[in-house]
Formats: structure tokens, C-alpha cells, sequence
């Protein structure tokens, strides 16, 4: 009978996996427990931010001399869905989701799955579609979350592996594009016959709702983690999550906490803030060049990349709201939530 | 009998003034009527930004066609307080102040001011101190503001120079530094004796609630454009300004658009926006490297300058209640509100 | 009987032309003279960098006052080129080009044309290629080359629009490579069957070795500066261009040099460097990600732009050899020169 | 009877170590024999460069496998100087120096000593120059280099640590100089009397011809490497080092690749270059932002760091005469050679 818990931690920077370690020697949490992390790191977020890998590398080494277990096992068994790019108000940290013993009638699951390892040549393909559809459903089985409508969010990260010569950009974005309509086909968001690569990055109509899709270099297969409604688990998180119409759409953030049970008003008051377990957003500049019909200038700068303007700005809005930095923001919301804005997810302890 | 009016233009570019040129051609605003110009352009910000150069150039040749009067003696008397840096949700736009016929019993009055040119020697020194407090004085007395009570905002561009050798980046927070203690003297925010060379980026108890400076290479001495309550003036526009204790205090936010008389909850709405005028706002990355006890990147960044992600967050906090990105934020809050923290200035028309 | 001058001149910062206007007061150049300016400013040389259009308002404004002519007409008839960034050793200074009475049998002849406005969707596309094409002929015919093989250089400022929405970067090289084609399409050096906008960025057996082309938002339309041999123009410049096979290709860079007369072992002596009016080199980073073997990380940068990487290397080889840092170094060299490597092109007092 | 090997690697990313396990594996090297390593990772190369210290990671993790010991023990004997910043033509790799039985009359030998743990207070003070000079003496006594004069190349890789609130940036620059500083101490380069923190990047006179100094958050004490001539090792091996006036000073480049015994003419002809095994380079931005008396832009911009800039340049050039992009270049040369300019040392294996 499981329960689900969810643990953040802070890090120094991107190789200090130390407040794990504490979170295992007191005794809060068991090493074996440890299911899947999703966590923002301080790099650039782009293809070489490589402080992703190195805070895999960190975790994974903690986690094998724990448990035992040989790192390159953990890293095969457990996502570790790390974002770059802390701009502005937010802070590194890491969501830590384990498993715990308990249960309930009926209550928050979590599920993972990882693909096949996936080709330079399938990113952003109908194989990578059908691979990440696929995977979901595996990780929807390993939840016990019997119908895509009981899920609540999938976050996946997706690998970007770009042949020689090949613009790297575009694979990272082909790849988060493909991971969400895969999402959406196996949601039932898209039909079948909708989801093809032809439509990626074209077909802006198509798109799910409850998608958060990261990409990057130093993961080599899809890896996904599913949370939803599912029986038999302990009823002690709420998940809430609302999409965002545009970057700017204050009243969207508030609706997901308010979602997930907390009284956003417009801030999350201070004696309610230990209640926030995890946020989680998805956004991205709004590719017509303008916001609510004012010119915005993150598609255009050379010297500062369009996805760390957007989470600067998106992270501030959420974290304000929050009542802190710790925000999993992640740029790049391609087909996740409506164009040109996206979605926002919160996890709270319930009453 | 005077009657004050704002204007904002947008701009597609740096060097794009046409905006401007359709308001005199439309004959909304007689080109002799412009007193100062506030106004956001697209740069980075800091010391190689010439943006701000760029449009100061293009407005003042547009101005000099209109009023045949020499641009070089336009600059020298109507105060063009540019900041770069339009990061995540922000747009380029300007706000342009006119002085109008008209007027009435007391209201919103408008005043400006120049001080000598000022020698690199003199940057973050006394003598910019003085020079500051007595340029706002005379400011006061070009707007007929007969008190520092009555003073509402003062909004500064002071000159960063350096000599050879020196950090550009020290003399352009030093400038700032001591605009703004100079304001809080002429105010009396601060006591003569504490307004000293010494205490600039130092003793952070010293500031001015109403202070708002830039900095930048391409200003020679010391603009001041000063907002308040003066005598014969038209009462159609009400200035709100409130402190934000750190960069995530939407509250802070808000009630200075409440201040103004708008209905912020926590956004002006769609039909109320039309009222907003004009939006300033200050912050500054908490120096101690956290935000509500979580760490922030923003002060070690080495591609991305503490401004700019600064500006990000906090002009998405504020472009999210004001219902645009049309906010002039600028960094560098030294000695401008609390620190770590900052100010926010809304310019409502009066229902 | 025209005489062809170069004349180098320093700029303070992008809106500082006060080192023509004393070229004028102390009479070493006449400014009905000016006949094109190939320049480098210190922006970031992508889409967002506005030194180039604020230098360029900078300098019509002193030709117009100077001239009497109009700024707006004398933009449509002086080809003012250039290239943002002046990384590393680069120097930001601009080349004058000047037409003096005098002349000779045979000598360095320059000539000039404007190609019709180009609209966004003409960018990169095969009537972008016969415009370019055409404009070089006219250009060829203003100077009194006679046939292609007279041709020494032909310097093209490409404009860069882009519909909304799609990606600036993408325009910015498509234009470089389709007005590299039009070159090597008016020089013979590429077949009429060949110069097709299928070719562009894709076949790279096609190039020019007399091309170097920059691209920028600021132009409306193709301008051409071209340099070769004419009869009647006096004999007192030479120019001399060699390919570089890549990026390190230190002999070839002192090919050029020493093509142009000067006794570069390994570098121009000091005695001699008076005697350099100009240098301009293009080059790219070598798209395989790979430089002799061995990985480069210029591609995959998300903080730092390709061409920064790529002009702040190349530029200081060239100025290692020339002797200073007042090199043109212009990257994006789509179409010209050998792939990953580029050319070098060098105009010097003859003895 | 030791005898000094250099092996150079190649790193797909700063989380790569596979071809050091590939010389393993193929009996190259045995692990036990690994002394030092000296390498370049792409990261930026300031305080948020965690490439450093995920390179040293996985080497660590990759050394304690194969030799059984501890990698916290590891890092505590060997030391890992990495310079972040590939920009341009270099290419990320490393310089693994192993001590091979065998040996000899007189040869260049190696040493190696770690200081005692650096306090954030000691950064930049005469306590760390002090710490420094030891060391140094340390490493000369572990490799037997018996007096200064033997002395080839000193390799420190210092530690930046800054209390909160101090701006991290002066960290790194002081404690580059006082680990520079305490090199020409015990090398009787400076005068103990003159050796004093309040020198430190302010008397440009004061400097060593040997010292090369990087500085970084990830190591926490001085580590040194000494290069230099001892009785008992094996002859096999060129050290030659020489100024660079400035960072177009390519003259200065040669001559330290003749000084090693390489042809270079300019550049070290393609039969030659399998014997250099390694190179280093050292220079910083002109700090009076001339060059020869032409204005750089490397000081005051803020969206490229200065570094970044620097290494760019300067790598190229050495890169350039080398023959490919495997050179350690390191910016901040504060008192490593003459002002403005550096140092370029090269290792070559004798014919």
C-alpha cells in the first residue's frame, strides 16, 4: 500500500546532493524509497548546460552508496527530470518524490517509465511520438492510474541528440515538441491520426494540457513520470494544475494553488507557504513577437537566449505567488498548454 | 495655467521615433509642449547599451525638425531618462510628459532640472551628492512643488563615467548611489550629516522612498524630473507610489496601482487599463543572495548581468498587474527603497 | 580621372563620427568625396544590435549637415556597411572610402549600387540572388570595371527581414548566403543553373573567393560596394585577397597580406604598418564541429553567440599579422570562401 | 629513477573521462601513475563554471576504480587545475601528466603539493601568498628541483571564496594575484618586502615570468604544479616559455614554441606536430582598454565577460602556431607577465 511524498531540497550548486544525504541520515526518508527527482539547476538551460548532468552524476553516486545499487541501475530506474536556468527570483532545488510505506482508499499516484534508447535520427519523429505514448502508458501502469482521465500531470524529459552538423536548437525543441504530443496521444488530448511529425512546431491547434516537457543532452532515452488519481494510495497531497492563456497571466498561477487547495489571494499567505510541496511551470515567449499586442523582444537577442527571458519572467510571477523561489520553470512549452502561454502545476499537502 | 499630460509611444527599434512624429501629426501634442521623456529601450543596460544614446539621438533630431530649435540645445533642457534592458515580458516604449494649457487648483505638476556637467572625478562623491539635492530643488521650483512633502517621485539619469583603468560597473552603481542619497537629502530622507561620500553602497539604512535613478555613459550630468503636488496645476492624474520590500512582493506591487486609484485584484482590468499611464519601478538583486531565505544565481552570473535578470522578475511582477509589458523598470536600486527590495510608481488618469 | 583614398577612422563609441567631421575641418578629405563606409561597430553583430543603424544615423547626419544633402537621400547613395561585434583585439573603426580628383592609367577602382527595396519574403530566394547579381554589375559598370576577372572584392550589406514569427537567425543567414551566390553568380563563378535557392546553406561546393557579405536589419535593400582594377583610376592602392582553408589558417591570412605588398614575416613590421588602409576578413565556424580534428564549441553555445566566438578568433590572428586591432571581421561566411574557412581581404599604400 | 609522460585528452563533456579510461584500458597508462592533470572545460569560466568541477568528478570517480583509493583522497594528492572557456578555435581537453619508471641523468621533472585548507578571510592576503610560496617549495622538493633557477613552469590553481555579499568577481582576480604573487616570492622573482596584499592588482611592476594561475569555486586550497629541471629524470621532454608583450604579440608565441625545440614558422609544420604535448597560455585584457593604442571592447561589456573575450583572442593565436585548438589558455594574468600581456609555455617531446 503506498504513499507518495514529496521532499524538496536546496543545493549549493549542481554537484551538492547533501541535503538528500541529511534527508537520509535523519531518518526522514529511506534511500530505497526514492522513486524520481525533478529539480531546476543553475546552468543556462541550453544544450550545454551541463549542470543537469553533474547534479545526475551527484544524486546517482549518493543514491549507490546508499543503497548499494550501481549508479548506471539507479539512473535507468529513476528519472531525474533536472531543468537549467534559475533567472531572476528563482532558486536551485529539487523535488525528491518517494514512495513510502501506508496507503489509502484512493489518493495522488506516481508512475514511471523510461523508453528505448532514442536515436539522433528519432528525435522529433513518429517513433519518438509513439515511444513517449507508449512509455506514459507504462508509467500510468506502474501508478496503478487506471484511465488518462485520472492524470493529473506527465513530466518528461526527452533527450536532444542532434547529428553532426545538425542545428541543436531544433532538436531540443523537436524533441519537447514530439514528448508532448505523445503525451497528448496517449492522453487522448490529439487524435491518433493528428499526431505526426509533420504537425510538430507547424500545428499550434494541437497541444495538452497536461504536459511538462524538458529536453537535453545528457539524457539518451525518453523518461517519464506520471502523477494522477489512482486507488489503494495514501490521500495526503493535492495536485492542482491551470493552464497560463499568456506569460503575464497572474490569474491563471493563482488558479492552480488554488487548485491543489491553497488560498491564493493573490499570494499564498506566509502560515500556509510550508503547505507548498512542488511547482511546476511550463511557458514560452509567444512567437508572434508580441505580448497582449506589445512588442516583446525575447525572440530577437542575441546575447540572452529566449527560453532564460522567459523563465526569468514566468518564474517570478509563479515564485511570487508561491511565496518563494523554489519553482520548476521550464521553458520550451511547445504543444504543453495554449500557444504562446502555458500551464502551471502545484503540489500541496493537504489539510 | 498648466495642465500635465503623458503619452506612452511604443518603438520598433532603438531608433524609431515615428510614434512620436504621429502624435505631432496627428495633432494630439504640439512638439514645443514636451518636458521629458522616461522610457525603456531594448539594450542590455549596462555600460555598452546604446540604445539609450541611439533613440536620445533620433528623438531630439525629430524634435529639432519640429521646433526648429538646435537638438544639441533640445538635450540640454528636456531631460530624456532612458533605461536598457527590456528583458522577459517588457516592451520598448517611452513615456513622453507634456506640459499643456489648461491648469486648475492644485494637481499633478511637473517639473525639471539640470545640473553642471559632471567630471569623472566626481561620480560617487560628495560633490554628486550636492549637486543632486540642488538640481531637485530647482526641479521643485521649475514645477512650483513648494515642499519635499509634497514631491511624489523623483526619477534621475546620472552620468557614469570613469577614468582609464577603473570598473565601469563600480561608477555606474556609485552614480546611482549617490542620486539617490542626494534625493533623500533634498527631501530630508536623510540627515545632512549622514548624506556622505562615505556611506554610498555601505550603509544600506540610507534611502529615499521616492527616488528612482539610471545611470549611463551617454548623460553628461545630472537630468532630474521631479513629480508632485503643485499649486495651479490640472487635477486629471493621480501618481501611487509604494515601497516592495523584495522582489517578490506583489502586494507591494499592487498597492501602488491602488495608490494611483486603480482597481488592482490582483490585476488592473481590461477596462481599467486604458487609465494606466505610465509605470516606473526599481529593484535590485538581494545582496546577501537570498530571497526569502532561498539562494537566487543572479549576483554570480557571469553570462548574464544581476540587471538584466533583475529586471525579468521584476517586470513580470509588475507588467502582470499593470496588464502590459509598457513598465519602465530599472536595477540598481542602491538607496532606493529597502534594500533588496524597491519601489514601484504608477501614473493613472483620474476617472 | 578619379583617385581612390582610404581613410581609417576611430569611433568612441557607435554614435561618434567626430573623427570624419575633423578629417573634413582639417581638409584632408572633402565630403562630397565620401563615396562608402565599411565599418565596425561594437554590438553583439546579431539581430538585436543597433550600433550599426545608430552609427550609420550618426554619420548621414554629419554628411548631410556638411554636404547640405539630405541624411535620408545620402543613405540611398553611400553604402555604409557594417558589421556589429569587436570581440577580443578587434578595434571598432570605420574605412572611408573616398573618390579624389587625380587619376592615372590604370589602378584600384571602386564603384557602388543599391539593389530596389527587398521585402521580407524575397529574402533568400532566387530573385534576392538576381538582384544582388544585377546590382554588382551596376556597381562594376559605376567604377569602370570591365569584366569580372578586373574584380578584386565585392564588399554587400544584405538586409535581414523576417516575417512574424519566423526565426530572425535564419533571415539574417539566408541573406548572407543568397547575396553570396548573386556575387558568385555576376563574377562567373558559380554556373546561372547553379545559383538556385535550393543551393543556399545547403550545397557548399558553392562559393565565391572574392565575397564578403554581412546582413542586418537596419538595410532596406542589397548594397554593393566593389573593388578591381579600371582603367583611369590612379595607381596607388593595391589589394590583395587569399582564401583561408579554416579558422587557424595563419599563412593564409599572410597570404593576403602579402598579395597586397607588405612584407608580412609573420607579421607587417612597424615600420611598415602605416601603410595598411584596411583589412577585412570573413570566416565561419566549421559547421562538422570541428576544427582539424579536433571538437569546437562555438555551435552549441547558448550563452554566446557562433559569430562572437568566431569573430574574436579570427579577428585576432588577423590582427596579430596586421599589427593592430582595426580589422573588418565579419562572420556568417555562407558561400564564401572554402567551408569552415573564409577570406582575407587587405588594401595597402602601395611603396 | 621517474620519468615524466603527458598525455593529451579529449572530452566529449566536462562529464567525460572515457579516453583516460581508454589509455587505461590499453596500457598506456597505468592509473597509479597519474600525478597531475591540467585541462580546459567548456564552461564560462567564471564563478558559475561547473564544468570544473564535474570534470573532476568524473575523473575522481574514474581514478578511485581503478586504483581502489578513495576519490576524496584522490583530489587531495592530485591535483586538477581546469580553466573553464573554450571559446573560439580551442578545444576542451586535458593535459594528464603521469610519472613513468625509467629516468635518467637530468630532465624535466614534476611536483606537486596542495596548501592547507584556504579561508574565505585569507583570499587575496599575505596569509595566502605566504600559504602559496610554501606550497610552491613543497612541489619543488617532491619533484627534487633543486634551486629557483631550475624552475620552468608553476601551474596553481587557486581557490575563490567569498563571505556573502562580497562581489565573487574580486575574489577570483586577488586570489589569481596573490597565488602569482607568492610564485615570484619563492622563485625571488619579488623582493618578501614587496610581496604584500596591498600590491596585489595595484603595482603592475611586481610579477613572475613562470607563474599561470587559475582560480575557481571548486577547490578550496592552493594547489600547485611545478615544471622545472632535476637530476635523475629522463630526458625526454621540452619545456619552453616565453612573454607575450601583448595579446597580439604572436612573435612572443613562436618563441616559446622554439624555445621547446618546435619549428615554428609561424606555425609548427603538420610533421611536427605530434610532439607537442602540451600548451598554456596566459594573457588578460590591456586594462587601460588599448591596444597598441587602439580602443578594445573587452572591459566594458556586459553581456561578454572580459575573459571570455580574452581567451578567445588569445587562443586563437597560440591555437594558430600550434596547429589545432588543444591549448590551455586562462584569463587573468594579473602579475603573470607583463601587464597587458602573458605568458605562453609549451611542452614538446624531443626529437
Amino acid at each position: 500500500m503506498p504513499s507518495l511524498a514529496v521532499h524538496r531540497i536546496a543545493m549549493a550548486h549542481p554537484g551538492d546532493s547533501s541535503a538528500l544525504a541529511a534527508l537520509f541520515d535523519d531518518g526522514v526518508l529511506a534511500p530505497a524509497m526514492v522513486r524520481a527527482v525533478i529539480g531546476k539547476t543553475e546552468g543556462n538551460g541550453g544544450l550545454n548546460d551541463f549542470t543537469r548532468g553533474y547534479f545526475t552524476q551527484s544524486l546517482m553516486a549518493l543514491l549507490a552508496e546508499r543503497t548499494g545499487e550501481a549508479a548506471s541501475r539507479l539512473a535507468a530506474r529513476i528519472p531525474c527530470v533536472l531543468s537549467g536556468g534559475t533567472e531572476g527570483a528563482l532558486s536551485p532545488h529539487a523535488m525528491v518524490f518517494a514512495v513510502k510505506p501506508g496507503g489509502g482508499a484512493r489518493g495522488l499516484a506516481l508512475g514511471t517509465a523510461f523508453s528505448a534508447p532514442t536515436r539522433a535520427c528519432e528525435i522529433g519523429t513518429d517513433a519518438q511520438i509513439a515511444a513517449v505514448a507508449d512509455t506514459l502508458r507504462a508509467a500510468m501502469r506502474d501508478a496503478g492510474i487506471a484511465t488518462p482521465a485520472d492524470v493529473g500531470l506527465v513530466q518528461v524529459k526527452a533527450p536532444a541528440r542532434t547529428p553532426p552538423g545538425a542545428d541543436p536548437r531544433v532538436a531540443m525543441a523537436r524533441s519537447r515538441a514530439a514528448a508532448a504530443i505523445g503525451v497528448a496521444l496517449a492522453l487522448g488530448e490529439v487524435a491518433p491520426e493528428a499526431a505526426r511529425a509533420e504537425a510538430l512546431l507547424a500545428d499550434v491547434s494541437l497541444s495538452s494540457a497536461r504536459a511538462s516537457i524538458s529536453s537535453g543532452t545528457e539524457v539518451t532515452c525518453n523518461e517519464v513520470v506520471v502523477l494522477g488519481q489512482a486507488d489503494g494510495w495514501a490521500d495526503g497531497i493535492a495536485l492542482g494544475v491551470a493552464p497560463m492563456a499568456d506569460v503575464l497571466d497572474l490569474p491563471g498561477v493563482i488558479a492552480a494553488f488554488r487548485a491543489a487547495g491553497l488560498p491564493a489571494d493573490p499570494c499564498v499567505p506566509e502560515r500556509e507557504r510550508h503547505r507548498v510541496l512542488g511547482v511546476i511551470a511550463k511557458g514560452e515567449p509567444a512567437r508572434d513577437g508580441r505580448i497582449r499586442g506589445h512588442r516583446h523582444t525575447m525572440l530577437g537577442d542575441t546575447d540572452l537566449d529566449a527560453q532564460r527571458h522567459l523563465r526569468g519572467a514566468l518564474g517570478a510571477l509563479v515564485a511570487a505567488v508561491a511565496g518563494d523561489g523554489r519553482v520548476f520553470v521550464s521553458g520550451g512549452a511547445e504543444h504543453q498548454g495554449p500557444p504562446g502561454g502555458g500551464l502551471v502545476a502545484v503540489l500541496a499537502a493537504k489539510r
